[in-house]
């Protein structure tokens, strides 16, 4: 974790430790440089990060304030660490269906920018939350980039394992969202009806490097998902 | 439009004219230095503005490179201008169902953190996109900021007129996601059937200060409504 990083989640803890609401003034600048013993540009880059991540905003010539939301039980959609760290403080388990080595069909190739040679480890989950199914997962890793995978591994976070086993640096990720029907298969898992709705979920996340190494699919138990997104003014 | 915006807007506008694609490198930097002659710190603003955005990632040590995404008929769920905006390119229209000025209910007070005493404005509009239902909107306005509207500019677009015709600074914006079932009254505004599913999604909205000024609840027909998102690798 480089210097700004470590700054970064230390003021998140203390906005945290001191249950900082909504619109609290932040030290100045000259406090938090003296309070953590670095640059001025090392506390800048701590702040921008945090306000990318929508923990601070920043108000030009006013100064930088606490920005949290209120409202309780809800999934962040863009935390991009994969699944587990999603749902952090939330009671995850997981059932593994299937686990195998395979191709690719043409959709899971074109999202991994691959060939339909190329070999793919195809994950079926379901996940619960505080032992309710919340999702039923496909998931198709480049095998070439996640080398290796086994039923262990899959029924806990793999994201985890990718970073801290495989040592791969997981980058961006694009995701598509619609709303639908559950159809027989996806009610099973849930414990839900055929043509209950459904929120479902495609993803691709790339590696730092930008290689796509996951293409996954995953369909929502709309009884027990709630999403929370933040959005910056840094558009034009 | 600062000048680094105006560079960020004009790499963008070259990637798009030279039809780029995702994974094809932008030329270095002392190249795009040259190119719009403009100091290194402009161009990496500009660059970290695209990021940010989702249009770049940048790898150390290798350069810049497109992020892209292939799919076509998507909504932007992040671009933090409003509803017009999120589709641009789209053929939208709106049917004003009522508006008004009234007191707030104890959940739009709460979300636009006003009292119970303050005005707002009431908007209920049903959204078309080429002339199919799209979403059946209900939005609260806090009237000491947004002080005047009227049926012919709600029935456009309200983040136009807030930002150009009132000069309000539109920052960032805090969702709220989930799947549910249609009830009676969106079911017949959308063209669907009570019991259909829907994305229920609640924005509320805030001045570049932090001020929240909108609190706004949409349902998506979920025949109609696909959604993109992105996410970027700052997070740790």
């Amino acid at each position: 974790m480089l210097k700004y990083q470590e700054i970064a989640h230390e003021l998140e803890k203390y906005i945290e430790d001191h249950k900082l609401q909504q619109g609290d003034k932040l030290p100045v600048l000259e406090s938090l440089m003296a309070q953590f013993n670095v640059s001025k540009s090392t506390i800048t880059k701590a702040l921008d990060l945090l306000e990318r991540k929508g923990v601070v905003f920043q108000v030009r010539g006013s100064g930088i304030f606490v920005r949290r939301h209120k409202r309780k039980g809800y999934i962040s959609l863009l935390s991009n660490q994969g699944f587990q760290k999603e749902i952090e403080g939330f009671n995850l388990t997981s059932k593994v269906i299937e686990l195998d080595v395979r191709k690719p069909t043409q959709e899971v190739a074109e999202n991994l920018n691959i060939g339909p040679d190329a070999d793919i480890y195809y994950v079926k989950r379901v996940r619960y939350i505080h032992g309710q199914a919340l999702a039923f997962e496909e998931s198709f890793y480049n095998k070439s980039i996640v080398t290796y995978l086994n039923k262990e591994i899959v029924s806990e976070s793999i994201f985890n394992y990718i970073s801290e086993g495989l040592g791969l640096k997981v980058g961006f990720s694009d995701m598509y969202l619609h709303v639908d029907k559950l159809n027989e298969e996806e009610a099973e898992y849930l414990g839900l009806k055929k043509g209950d709705p459904k929120l479902y979920l495609e993803s691709v996340y790339h590696l730092t490097n930008g290689q796509p190494f996951d293409f996954s699919k995953l369909t929502y138990n709309y009884e027990q998902s709630q999403f929370f997104f933040q959005s910056n003014s840094h558009f034009f």
